[in-house]
């Protein structure tokens, strides 16, 4: 039983195993086979210890001496982080934000689909963005309901993110993506996951320190 | 001199050093004014020792048995990780995603503000599109000379990605953010971060497992 789910696995944790996926796939890229969690730790200035104390979790996947198998090691993240199978999204607001994520490639990928989309604007309902056609925030429960969409992705204003987070729920969807700055009050059955862009612009600005 | 950049300092260590920051915001909110590392470590799920470890490069902060000060750590991190100024960045690319970011609060806070976009879609120049008048590609160096733009943002079709860095480096910006799937070849004087929105579906799918 290698993939035992923890339901005391934290939102960290979660974020390393993805972080971990992204350094295996580079591994990959570079046609390596093999790789010891000292090598990944100093590859991607990550720590061993937290590495293989995360893996641990899910149980035993690397060899002692010799490491872990990199294709192998991807295969099981996947496995873990849910991603062998496809995943259907729903976009609530479709202002320019989500119609950019209604046509980005990483939301319409082997692992997720963007399947639907509502806003309030009568004027938008009817238009196709992404692969969808555009209905009413009204229909939102019907739409997740035929649409199959396990996800729900937050782009409305800020002071309409709480109700639609919870028409979400109504609706049925088993997750939300919050890419406004709202603070959500949420039920435990549907996670919230924060989106917050200004990180990548506060990484950034690291370098600009010189 | 707490606060001596060092150039051994990788990507994965800004980017914990941004986390912490976030997790020091919360615990602010909380009205929560000392804590150590090993608090904070056992709150957001880090490693107690990678924290010490993160934050020594950089000076001393904390004192033995009492731990960090709130408040002045995360001025300290603002100051280390270049917020404590306003960076002025450039949208290149003014499709859906470059509008929404160049309306997205966080692009536009204390520390940034996008004061500049160009578009090679001469029926998009001279529409405004956030606090800017969207101007033309071919105006790229003349545009970041006159706005001061430091950070580029690359939200260009895939294609068109390689050649828009290097026309950011030309035009002087000091680091670019890449919103495409490209891979580009950077020069070491103007670093290039990835950003991925996809790692937030990956994070959300985990708990559809159960």
């Amino acid at each position: 039983m290698p993939f035992t789910s923890s339901a005391e696995t934290s939102p960290q944790t979660v974020n390393r195993l993805s972080l971990y996926l992204r350094c295996l796939r580079q591994l990959r890229e570079l046609h390596i086979q093999k790789v010891s969690s000292q090598e990944l730790a100093r590859r991607f200035d990550l720590s061993a210890t937290q590495i293989r104390k995360d893996l641990a979790q899910f149980g035993e996947f690397g060899i002692r001496g010799v490491g872990y198998d990199v294709a192998q090691l991807i295969d099981h993240l996947r496995s873990l982080l849910g991603l062998d199978r496809r995943h259907k999204v729903v976009i609530v607001g479709i202002g320019n934000l989500g119609l950019a994520l209604a046509q980005y490639p990483g939301f319409n990928s082997t692992s997720f689909q963007v399947v639907a989309g509502v806003d309030i604007d009568h004027d938008k309902v009817g238009r196709k963005a992404g692969a969808f056609t555009i209905q009413h925030a009204e229909e939102l429960a019907a739409v997740v309901r035929s649409s199959g969409a396990e996800i729900g992705v937050l782009t409305v204003p800020e002071a309409a993110a709480q109700e639609n987070y919870d028409g979400l729920v109504q609706a049925g969807v088993r997750a939300v993506l919050n890419f406004t700055r709202a603070r959500i009050r949420t039920v435990p059955e549907v996670p919230l996951k924060e989106v917050d862009l200004r990180i990548y612009l506060e990484e950034t600005a690291f370098f600009l320190r010189r």
